[in-house]
């Protein structure tokens, strides 16, 4: 069940307290769990989970309208569903704190589905159709602007130039060169990645970012403003 | 503009008076009359359709959780898709009366763009966005509830049983028989369809429905209901 550490965090944290905490305890909760539990009474996320995911559309929808007032339509579409995709949630879920109290059964326990990302990803839908239940619309947008917004803001989200792509064109225009990404630092909470790029085996230049694509198009960028 | 006659019968009929009516302009705004009139100011109406979008999905999906607590996230979600994939929502800009207050460039008049399934649907779409802004979530689900909820209701949206190709399959057993759905009677404010099934050139049923969809699928189900 919802640990109390877990429910304080989140207080201190992001300003929630849950009024129905059985919102709370069926969002982190697994099919798996639910199975074998039957007589507790308690449900999957499932549902909240379907909820939840409109209630992410809608929140960043939202945002994205009324702070981004020079993009377009097409752009807007397009950063919209870069944000709402779902790859990055699990990370969200991760910082959070959502995985150690997710409720899962033996056998998925196991498995380690408590590491699995589309799990995590689930849970963090789940959670936010639970928020939105229990307190709305402007619960919701609270705890995003704790969150999503201040990465969409940093541009983590955004289509922009794909310096990779832009480097390895740049560097193969007489032939083939050997261009290597390499992790080299790596830390959650916050979510933090340092990549090295390596050209015919030199070291070329690092980039960091919240996961490691960001952190490979920074270390690109930084390459590519030396050469050019 | 947007005519006096239409904002009446927007209060009469849903009890929706907008506070900001450049809202309303816009949402009716095609990009043809906005780049026909670079000086007017007015903006189209595809930023709100990128809103709206996202509001009704959420409005239907609150809808759905809240009022069919027996379906599983499986079922919910489909009958989600049903609702949204925005087929029917040309159906309800027409019964709205939204289809007269659209503003279209001269060349796109021409080329019928008035009846155009997909603008209307663009249209519905940014309506929603429109009422999203001026009132919240409040005043959407005010007025998805006299124009959407009711067929939800009626289950014009529930994937049930696929009555044609089921009669389809019973006929045919034993050899090729010829099936054939005709319009005989279509009305529309509110959109109502009849449909008359002849098997073998033999007027076997008729069908009723908000769609033609809909209408054969009835017809089917009569023609079923005898010969079965």
């Amino acid at each position: 069940m919802v640990s109390t550490k877990f429910i304080n965090q989140l207080n201190q944290k992001y300003g929630i307290r849950f009024h129905n905490e059985k919102l709370l305890e069926e969002a982190f909760t697994h099919s798996s769990y639910a199975n074998e539990h039957p007589n507790d009474g308690i449900r999957d996320y499932e549902k909240l989970e379907f909820l939840g995911d409109a209630v992410l559309e809608l929140a960043v929808s939202d945002y994205l309208y009324r702070h981004f007032p020079k993009l377009n339509e097409g752009e807007l579409t397009r950063l919209r569903s870069n944000v709402v995709r779902t790859e990055g949630f699990s990370e969200f879920a991760i910082e959070c704190g959502f995985q150690n109290e997710i409720n899962l059964g033996r056998g998925e326990e196991k498995a380690g589905a408590r590491n699995r990302k589309t799990l995590l990803e689930d849970v963090f839908e789940a959670f936010n159709g639970a928020l939105f239940l229990d307190q709305g619309m402007d619960g919701v947008q609270k705890f995003l602007k704790k969150t999503v917004y201040p990465l969409i803001d940093k541009g983590e989200f955004t289509d922009s130039r794909d310096y990779k792509t832009d480097l390895q064109e740049f560097l193969q225009q007489n032939g083939p060169v050997k261009i290597e990404y390499q992790v080299i630092s790596e830390s959650q909470m916050p979510s933090h990645f340092v990549v090295e790029l390596k050209i015919n085996d030199k070291v070329q230049s690092t980039g960091e970012g919240h996961n490691k694509k960001a952190a490979e198009q920074q270390a690109a960028k930084a390459a590519l403003q030396k050469l050019e």
